[in-house]
């Protein structure tokens, strides 16, 4: 599918430009596979710029038989501009982490059309009729097959790049693959493992309620403990090949479909941040849901529906990791002729237990994490932000922010994720006292 | 220093071979930096082979003025010969750890004076009057100035290559630098984290007295799990430049000097890897002294010695890092804008005390792993060996193996340096029964 191995003429390193609509179309109609794939007259190609992230620019482009989207690299930060730089190469590790992701998890993400490695560009399928999950969430919509895809993409991408499928010297190879990609790793040191603790000018939070508790939060000596312990881990663990950024807006959903997108934070890094990103944005999700609701108890099949999904993410992507550990370990951890005979099958069974249990305080953590970055610093989610009542909003953002602190400075008490949905739920109906 | 910016024509990469005598001898004459430091003839040099290591070959080379020591990669295991392969790559990662070593504790190792790549190829100062710090301890002899020394070498090079001391985009850097000698790697995860505990053709041990606790050991399923998750970890977390072979042949000395030697499987490993191999060796040296004694009690002096050795290079040790940490850390790893104020300092105080806490798990497993491999596993230390009486020396590897069995297995239950010299004492009277 991909045509990376023959770039444009134009392909060279100091060629980088920003493309308008109009180069792009250009660009487009002379890459044979693609203009193929869209049909008919370049001329009457609709694009159009939807990128509402904060990294880069996204094109849509629709021709006579077919669409692809176009992501190009931006060489700042969107969300910031200018006066914040970040290389243009994080196009290039999306672009392995998409191939490496589609080997492992066919269907599960986008397919690759064409890279362009000096426009820091990739052009992927169309994702469609599919939406932003996060967008859906606050819709209060469903999506029956996202705890099987999702679950499946975790446990195949983790599993598959661990010390548990792969010869120790191939994965030695991955990580320094993707060692170069340490600006948009950074980023995540700064902005989920520290500034959120500290005062930092691009912090921000739902003003005067959340003052109390953002203050609280940063002279809060055991949550700067637990936070440290975390970001050590992060920089400490590269257990696989991590998305590194897998909120609900970087997955596409529709009632039938899970696509994964926006894999330039990719690096080696611990399993846990991965899951606690999907189960830490599920949380904020069921916490936000009262800031959304008309009228009381109007959303109450859907915070069911996505507390069972927090459930069933954890459960099913043990159960999948698991039967792929019993029945794929090819890698040089916990070496099965160790573990000989009946009694041998069941010891390695009871470590793997034991390991799961170790992942799971991980992921505990960092969904802790991901929820008070997204509430005390510097990007916040559009599932408080579309809260118009700023009380109503503050009210929905304290009652997270306490169940992640107990979960950063308690994990361990968490003893599964029934304990982690049982406090989300006790939460829901706390009423802040905001003095 | 070191030369290797110009190179002698003769070092492309296809162009390795084996430098029998002469050659070296005309190889060093035409490195003038090399000839001026050995001074007179090349002629009248003498040059010979020294190597006692398991895989490469070492010259002394003796001039009028001066001395050096040649080491030079084979492209196979010496130990075992041609039908083990090994790359000649892991002399560069010699050179580039000797480098590293020489600038974070230096007087510790050699310095370089050449290196050639592409023979495989490093000219080093030659360490005299040094001698292997092993073969000193199986004479008995005590090095006042060892524990100093080391502790300043163990705590400089883990600490500034560490998370605490550097930026992450730097750590990622030297990873990916190290990542190649996956090699190296491969021996420690199958000859120490592996084989020892199964069937292995290479295994040997003192038959027919340990047949029992050979067998024992490789239906012992505790100690396989313990012994995966130290593989596990090994595998899994850089947490610096770790040495990766730091037993007591790779330490040359003086009553009033220390140099390591031989960082050929230097990678960014676990710290408590090469702390491990300190102490697993010097519990060794402790435990065969028994087999030395000419007389009961002969070398109580020394054994008394070797224990307060053993306590004193973990306190000296933790000491000195947790110094550095005090005052040295500009890494990204626990920031110390998260501890401000009186009760910040004090806080972080505390986690540096519990990283500690973890730190000496780690090392109390490693030191259990590190005398097992030598007593059940292929590469044997002459400490055990050169008890003459095969007895005698299979019940200072018994009393050993006991030892390290309680440390791997319930290494949380030795909650201080204290409490391993104290087992190791009280093993160092058990008498084993050889049925």
């Amino acid at each position: 599918m991909s045509s990376q191995d023959r770039p444009p003429a134009s392909s060279r390193q100091d060629e980088y430009r920003i493309l308008p609509e109009g180069d792009l179309r250009e660009y487009l109609a002379r890459l044979p596979a693609i203009a193929e794939h869209l049909g008919g007259a370049p001329e009457v190609w609709s694009i159009s710029e939807v990128g509402d992230g904060n990294l880069n620019l996204v094109f849509i482009v629709k021709g006579a038989e077919g669409g692809v989207a176009v992501k190009q690299a931006l060489p700042y930060v969107r969300l910031v501009g200018e006066s914040w730089p970040l290389p243009l190469s994080r196009s290039h590790y999306e672009y392995l982490a998409l191939t490496h992701q589609a080997r492992l998890a066919p269907g599960l993400v986008p397919s690759v059309l064409h890279h362009n490695e000096a426009l820091a560009l990739v052009v992927m399928e169309l994702i469609e009729p599919h939406i932003i999950m996060r967008k859906g969430l606050i819709a209060g919509a469903l999506y029956p097959s996202f705890v099987g895809d999702i679950a499946t993409f975790l446990a195949r991408t983790l599993f598959f790049s661990s010390d548990l499928a792969i010869p120790a010297a191939q994965k030695k190879e991955g990580i320094a693959a993707f060692a170069g990609n340490h600006a948009l790793c950074k980023i995540t040191e700064d902005l989920v493992f520290t500034d959120p603790y500290r005062v930092a000018e691009q912090n921000r939070w739902t003003q005067p309620w959340l003052d109390a508790t953002a203050a609280a939060f940063r002279e809060d000596l055991d949550l700067h403990a637990a936070i440290s312990r975390l970001k050590l881990k992060f920089l400490n663990a590269p257990e696989a090949l991590i998305h590194g950024d897998l909120h609900t807006g970087s997955i596409m959903v529709t009632e039938g479909s899970t696509v994964v997108i926006d894999p330039e934070f990719a690096f080696y890094g611990p399993m846990g941040f991965d899951l606690g990103a999907v189960i830490g944005n599920l949380l904020m999700s069921y916490l936000a849901s009262a800031g959304h609701e008309g009228s009381p108890g109007e959303r109450r099949l859907f915070e069911v529906w996505v507390l069972e999904t927090i459930e069933n993410v954890w459960t099913e992507f043990a159960h999948e990791f698991l039967e792929l550990w019993r029945t794929e370990a090819h890698g040089d951890a916990y070496p099965p002729t160790l573990f000989p005979g009946e009694a041998g099958v069941k010891r390695l069974e009871a470590e793997r237990r034991a390991y799961m249990a170790r992942l799971f305080q991980d992921t505990v953590g960092f969904s802790a994490a991901k929820i008070i970055r997204r509430i005390l610093g510097l990007a916040h989610n559009i599932d408080f932000e579309l809260i118009e009542d700023p009380k109503r909003r503050a009210i929905s953002e304290a009652r997270s922010l306490r169940l992640a602190r107990a979960m950063m400075v308690d994990a361990a008490s968490f003893r599964g994720i029934g304990a982690v949905t049982k406090a989300a739920q006790e939460v829901r109906d706390w009423q802040p006292d905001f003095g």
